[in-house]
Parts: structure tokens; sequence; C-alpha cells
């Protein structure tokens, strides 16, 4: 399988392509733009799910589902949100086939909708239509609701995972009565998005605010968490935005204060998506395939037997099988590959290929010595273990995979760092280092265009809590009192 | 709250318009025909989704996800799946609004799709266009996946969650070498969602096949699980469908068997929906609110206090919290209200009519004398019983109540079970008693088709091992060798 695998430094681009249809994650489908997500590929996002639910109703959210389709004329009711959403996207006009004259499927033109509809790019429009018959007091605040569901933004140019056509996610809409408590909100979404990146997927990222060019169409402020792949080029792992009082205003939504006045409701959303795939894959893997982290993987620990016979088979089997059931008591997922129609050498490279953290094998010799073969994905090392103890050592070991992914991807990350403070150095990093670039600007979007187009980098975001310092604009020399983070990204 | 309640005897159909509302299980939005799942009506959805998805990844099936349009073009290649399926649909045709002359956000007529898109009715052709290159050999096979995903249907008259043009599902979609493979399959599905029907829904279904006319388009064999309603009428609660290779031919999906010969694939589907929600409101629900079966209610024990002071409140809090520690440590969902902004009287009602199966209340008395009020929603009972038991109390008394539902939803069946032999009988019972009519029906489509035109009655479905049993066709007459079950439907 790995033979003619694309490697990393020849095209880290094709690699990426390669990795995600030959390790079964996704493939392509028969409409533009749109990915089929295989059962392997699924069974990661389920559990980056289960995961991230758990921490929105741990910090007190609830799920509800709002409908696909959005009426036209609701974009039109926040004026920068229609410019950053109801471009390209999907319309349906039409209700119903019908069979023609030639007997071919049409159209029937009479059944046309008075209102076009859009397949939901994003649902601030519908859902803040909707929170206007929930909310009347304070005593209907807050309002914490996530949504998950599929979106369509009709993409010219796909890739899968990373941008599709039609992509899962979910969405946070919040609704409150203070924008003090609407900001607390965006901070604390940001942060469960934070941890989620770094300690289930292992995967390092910066927090910050976007500038006014990369913010939300319709948000005040949008706060995002930021990775860095194997590739130096930045990644957008997530978002939550301040929306202040826009939707409210759009969609009159109003409450009556404990002081009896009407006042506009502060709204946040918040959101993360499939695209988070593409950042797990191209964080951690290698030459030789997928690298899951041990929390995200659907299979954690894979045992293998070694054997030559259906004695020796049914001999090892006993014992792979009581070890199986030691480890699951874990709470650990674990697979025994007992089947006959593929040799051991094609399981190893297949169990490599698709980034089970941990592989245990069992020989004839194992069976005498009572010794066990150990081989962790992360680093390909091997050792031999003895079986007695073996569920307490898989425990450990897997921790011990969690903590090195996040630690290797945490000193690439440091090392592709760096501080510039001349347009020279600038366009060098950016263009023969890669990697995140610290740098001065003078805080206008004209600038920042500018560089854009003369590098393709884009100020990724200003980081939180950003060490003041004054300097001068890499480009335009002007006074700047902080460094923001450039990068070219995905 | 149930003051302005309709009551069921009075006007069911309204009973139940007004209880999903009333109840926040769910509303309608501002597109036709498309609901709002509100947060409470989404956790029993959810509740039922993990029950669900348990129940298939213990017989072996893993999810994955497919695109949300399909091809116009694909519907035309299974022949009866297009009559029953592309019509009435959400039809893509365009992807791209523009701002017009007078800036007007309008339709983009240059961005019009080669080929239309169809939003998915359901997904046969375009999982079976993606099997075509996922099966090669008989070692590619069984595929046993499911998807949980939206779907819509263009319903001109919708009603919540029992019909609504947008809804939730999943869709079992399974690929098999041999025939026998593919009914042992779909009968075994049959079984799973029976067993959650009866189990966890507390709903007692029958389980049978459909008649030709009621069949799946594109199914050779459709089976069904039907129950009754509190008003007669029978309710479609879940399918599950043998395609036998209609699926395999129309997309080309061909295996090369162990014996190195080249066949056509055997398929089965299977879905549950959103449907359900109503399913479980219409079975158990009263005119004094919902009634939910402990196993799918959000919250299942609800604890409130009966307080004049604070004092007394912190006092009672204190127990309140303790108790609910020791109930939840069993696994069971507890709420205190302690909210100080309501009134027991109000939340007495409050969590009776949203259906929570156990009520426990704490006044100073009980602080006094160590005891604990416990009301049943099911049959409105209410205890005196010791603090000090309560938590293994309330286990029992779950059991009790999930087990007195369904039984009590047995008994309202076999009650309202007739065998009917002649025609005039048949009217009757249809016409004045409702209920499931068991009657001798001569085997053709005509005379179903004639029957539903003067009754409404349909055929719902031919149970399972049903006795054979030689009589007369109370339409036409004609020799007939088993009942089948006729009913009102929804």
């Amino acid at each position: 399988m790995a033979k003619d695998f694309t490697k990393r430094a020849d095209n880290y681009s094709q690699w990426y392509n390669e990795l995600v249809i030959k390790a079964d994650l996704a493939e392509n489908s028969a409409v533009r733009g749109c990915m089929v997500i295989k059962p392997y590929g699924y069974a990661i996002w389920e559990k980056m799910q289960a995961a991230l639910d758990k921490m929105f109703k741990e910090t007190g959210h609830q799920n509800a589902y709002f409908p696909l389709f959005i009426p036209k004329s609701f974009f039109t009711k926040e004026a920068s949100h229609v410019e950053g959403f109801a471009k390209e996207c999907a319309i349906v006009t039409h209700y119903r086939l019908k069979t023609d004259e030639n007997g071919k499927i049409v159209v029937d033109e009479t059944a046309k909708l008075e209102e076009e509809l859009i397949v939901r790019p994003t649902s601030e429009t519908i859902i803040w239509d909707t929170y206007r018959n929930w909310i009347q007091s304070y005593r209907d605040l807050p309002i914490l609701v996530n949504q998950w569901a599929n979106v369509v933004r009709w993409e010219m140019r796909t890739r899968l995972f990373l941008r599709t056509a039609e992509f899962l996610w979910q969405e946070g809409h919040t609704a409150h009565a203070t924008q003090e408590e609407a900001l607390v909100e965006t901070r604390k979404m940001l942060d469960v998005y934070a941890t989620f990146a770094e300690q289930f997927m292992a995967v390092p990222v910066l927090k910050g605010i976007k500038t006014a060019n990369e913010r939300f169409a319709g948000a005040i402020e949008t706060f995002c968490i930021e990775a860095l792949m194997q590739d130096g080029k930045a990644l957008q792992a997530g978002t939550s935005h301040f929306l202040g009082q826009n939707f409210a205003k759009a969609f009159d939504v109003k409450f009556l204060t404990k002081e009896n006045k009407q006042e506009y409701v502060w709204a946040t959303s918040w959101g993360v998506s499939t695209r988070l795939m593409g950042a797990l894959v191209m964080a951690h893997s290698d030459d030789n395939g997928l690298v899951l982290p041990p929390k995200l993987a659907p299979i954690q620990v894979v045992i293998v037997p070694i054997y030559k016979n259906d004695e020796q088979l049914a001999e090892i089997s006993v014992k792979a099988e009581a070890i199986k059931k030691a480890i699951e008591a874990k709470g650990i997922s674990v697979k025994y590959d007992n089947r006959d129609t593929y040799k051991p050498g094609w399981k190893f490279a297949e169990y490599e290929f698709k980034g089970v953290p941990l592989r245990l094998a069992i020989g004839p010799r194992d069976m005498e010595e009572g010794t066990i073969e150990v081989a962790r994905r992360d680093t390909m090392e091997k050792a031999i273990y003895q079986q007695i103890d073996i569920e307490n050592k898989v425990e450990h070991l897997l921790d011990s995979i969690q903590s090195n992914l996040y630690q290797k991807a945490l000193n690439f990350r440091d090392m592709s760092t760096y501080k510039v403070d001349s347009w020279a150095e600038f366009k060098d990093a950016i263009e023969n280092k890669g990697g995140f670039v610290l740098a001065h600007w003078d805080g206008t979007t004209e600038t920042e265009l500018k560089i854009k187009e003369e590098t393709k980098a884009t100020i990724r975001t200003i980081p939180l809590n950003n060490p003041k310092e004054n300097g001068k604009c890499i480009f335009s020399g002007k006074p700047s009192t902080q460094r923001v983070v450039f990068a070219k990204a995905y």
C-alpha cells in the first residue's frame, strides 16, 4: 500500500490527497465538490463529535435542529452577512419534476417557488428569525443552543475535508441579556475549541482575534484558533464570533429587562467542521500513512497473530482474546484480526497505514515465552513485553503516544515560528521557510491586502494577550504597537 | 398551562398539535413544511439516536456520510424508484445570487447548473453509485453501512414530526453476496426496530410485510412495524426493504464470486425517522400533557423543593442535592429545580406537562420526618417514601413506569383490534370504532384501492407468521387464505 504512496517532501499536496483516499477516510462523489465520508473516516468524526458534544453540554448547551433551507430574503436583512454568504450557494427554485412528452424527467416549470430557498451556508438568519418568538423577557435568557448539521457553500476549488461544497459541522448560537455575558460566552467556546484541539487532536493552536478583513460576515469580533500543518501552512481550526446586536436588530429580537425596558439581545455563534479531519491528518501523519492520536483513533490497539498452521492460530487466539478482553475492560478499543485471508505482513502494513496507535503481535515463540511484541505508530519503535502485564502497559503507552504527538507538533511549531523585522526577511520567511511569521503591521486593511497580493500570506490572528512592542510595519514602515501572525493558509 | 389545552376526546388532532408546541418539542419554521426541533424535543431524539445507533453497531454496522444532493439522472436509472421519489422534491438549479441594478438580491441566471440536483429524498441512488467503486470481489462484502441524515420530500400537507418537508432519519444501506444473506439482514433490522419500539418507546408493534401497492419504490419486499395510536389510527414506525438486485443492476454493481463469476450484488435498505417522535407523543400522552417512557425521557426525575423562606430552602437543598447525587450515581438523569422565580405549583404543572416520569417533592415536614413525596406521571399516583432508601425506590419505579406504559399501550391495542367477516362489519369498524381491523382480502391491488377509496382504510401489513385461514374477501367475496390488517393511518 505504501509503495505507490507519494512522500511529503516530494509533493505535500498530493501526499495529502492520496492519504485521505487510500486510508479510507473520504472520497469525491459524483456530485461536484461533495464528498463521501467513508466508515473509517466517519468513525474518527464521530469520536470528535462525542468529545465536543460532551464539552458543549458540560458548559450548559443543548442541541436543537433548524431548517436546511433559508428564504432568500432573510440574507438581505443583515447587510454585511449577505455579502459574505449569500453569493456562492445552492439555490432551490422548483419543487417538482415531471415526465415530458419524450419520456424524459424534467423540471416542472409550473412548480416554481415564489421565493427561492438557499441551502444553508450557516444558520444565523433562520435561527434569529426563530429566536424572535422564543425571547420575550430576561427570564428567557440566555439561550445556549448548538446544532449538528450539514451546510453548503458553492466552492469552486474543493479538496477533501479542507474545502468541500457540502460539509458537516456544529454551529452554536447563543442569545444573552448583556454584552459582557455574550463576550464571556464567545471566549469560553474559544477555550473549549482550543482544549479540544490540544487534548484530543494533539494539535497545538494559537488563540487570537481576526483582523477586520478576515472577520465573519456579520460579526463585531471573530476569535479563532490557528494550527500549523507540516508543510508550514496555517489552518483555521475553529472560530467563535461575538455578533453584538447585529442579528437581533436585523430580526427584531428584543427582550424586557428586569428594569422593564425593551432592549436588543446580544449574540454569539461558534463552529468547527469536518475541516478538522484535514487538520488532524496533516498535523501528524507521515510517509507511512496516517498517524492518529489515541483519543480519536477508532481502533486504538490491534492484535495480529503470527502462525504457520490452524493449531498455532487456535492456541494464539485463546491468548489474544483474553488480552483483548483485559484491555477492553479499561475502555480501550481493540481489534483482533484473525482473518486467514491476509498474511501478517499485509496486516502490519494495513494498520500502520491506517494509523492505529498500537500494534500487538503474538507468534509461536511468544506463546512459549509468555511475551508479546508491541509496536507504536508514532515512533515506529518496537519492544517485547510480558503478556502478564500488557493491559497496564497499553494504557500507559496510549497516554505516551497522545502526549508525544502533541509535543512533536508543538516542537515543530516552535521551530517554524519566525520573528522578522524587514520586508526582505518577511518575504524570505513566507516564500522559503513557511510557518508562522511574527511581524509588525500598521493595522490597515489596505496594507494587509497588499501583503496578501504580493506574498499570498494573510494575517492569521492577533494573539490573545499579545505582548505590546513598538515597531514599524514591515510593509508600510508606519508605526505599530504589536506583532501579528502572518502565514500562508489553507 | 393545561388550562387552555384541548382534550383528546374533544379534538385529537388539535390536542396533538398543541401538545407538540406547548411541550417545547417542535414548531413550524418560516420555511413552508420545515420544522424547528426545539431543545427538549431534540433531547428525546438524541436518546432515540443513541439507543438505535448502539443496536446498529452491535449488529455489525458502521456509519458513513453521503452527499445531500443527487444528480437528476440518477433517479431515472431505477424505473420504479423514480416514480416514487423524484416527483415532489426540492430542486437545486442555480449556484449563485447577485445584486441586480436596483440593489436587489436575485438569482444569477448565468450560474445555472448543467444538470439539476435533487435534495435527497432517500439515498439509494447516490449510495449504489458509490458502492460500484467499493465492491470488486466477494471479499468486499458484506457492506453494512448506516447514515444519520436530513432528507427532503416536498409534502403539501405537513404536520410536526408526522409529515414534514425536511425530516431527520437514519438510512441503512447494505450490500450482500447472496439473496439469503440480504433477506436475513432485512429481517434482522426489522427486529431491531421492533425491539427499539417496544423496549425503549414502550410502543407495541405488529411486524409484517407491505402489500405490493404500499411497497417502497424499488423494493422486492417491504417489511414494516405498525403501531396503533390512541385515536385508533395506525402509524408506520419503521421499514426494512429487501431490494433484490434492482439497484445493483441500475448502477451496474457486480462482484467476483469465490467461484470466479461476475454477479450482481444483493441489497437492503431500512430507516426510521423523526416521525417516531410523533408516535411516541401519540401513544402515551394524555389530557395533562406529555407522558414519556423513562428510557427516552431527557429528565427522568425532577426534585422540587417546597419552602416558605430562604432558610428552609437552604436546608432542603442540602438534602435534595444529596438525593440527586445518589440517584445520578445509578445513571439516572435528575434535575433539582430550586429556581426562586417560579412557585412549586407552577413547577408541578410544568413537569407534569413535559412528561417527566417521576417527581419528588420535599417540604419542611418531610425534613422533620425524613420523608419525601413521590408522584409518578403515568398513573398520577402519589406516595410518601422514606428519604433514606429513595434511590433504590426510584430505580424500581422507573422500571415500573416503563413496563406499565408498554402494557397499557398493549391493552389498548388488544381492545382496539377487531375481526370482521362482512363489508358492513368492516365499514362499521373502520368508521365507528377505529383500530386494527383483521379481515380477508382477495390479494389484488384493485380491491385494496377500492376499499381505500370507500373507507380511507389501507392494508397496514400482512403480519409475519400470519395464521392461514380460509375465508372470503370482505369486499369482492373472492376466496382468501389469510386475514390482513386494515386501518386508517397517519
